[in-house]
């Protein structure tokens, strides 16, 4: 069964990752993808990471952090990773990034 | 081509619905997921809305709304209709629901 993310009580960081790929499974994506969680992961601040696709190319991933300080990190570490793939890949045709501060959270009832 | 919500800047409010289905397609899940979303477009304040989904369960959905009012509201009539499906259909083994306030957002340079 996968999992959901742990997270802390509110307030903490969203960057919901939105795209549209170029293709159903990009080569080297996957790979690259796995990667850059693992990385995340690793790095101060963070608390967990969401992530589904559908067959169309749609994808959502979604990584929590401590606070927004911990979030402008990682862009900073995930920028300088793209900065060096530019050019070698190209698989999204479209993306959208947003980085919001959850106020509350609820799962199921008791 | 799949499209991504288009959002006006921040700050608006994103509500993260993240969950993992008892199956991959639950009987009448695309049907009701479908009118939820259509009575979500309906309502004030309502921006625009994500959706993906792996074979293997976890789905991530996620409404925008033009503030917390918004949102709140939407809950309300979402609730009501949870309620009344209550104990006809489990879709879900788990969810979380996360109200996010987006703060920045960025799409590809250029």
């Amino acid at each position: 069964m996968p999992l959901l993310a742990v997270t802390p009580s509110p307030p903490y960081v969203a960057v919901i990752f939105t795209s549209v790929r170029a293709s159903d499974d990009p080569p080297g994506y996957a790979a690259a993808a796995g990667a850059m969680e693992q990385l995340a992961s690793e790095q101060p601040g963070y608390l967990g990471f969401e992530s589904a696709h559908t067959a169309s190319g749609t994808g959502i991933s979604v990584s929590y952090w401590q606070d927004e300080d911990a979030a402008r990190a990682w862009k900073l570490v995930s920028d300088h990773l793209a900065v060096q793939r530019a050019g070698q890949e190209r698989w999204y045709l479209d993306y959208q990034v947003r980085v919001a501060v959850v106020v509350r959270d609820y799962g199921p009832p008791g």
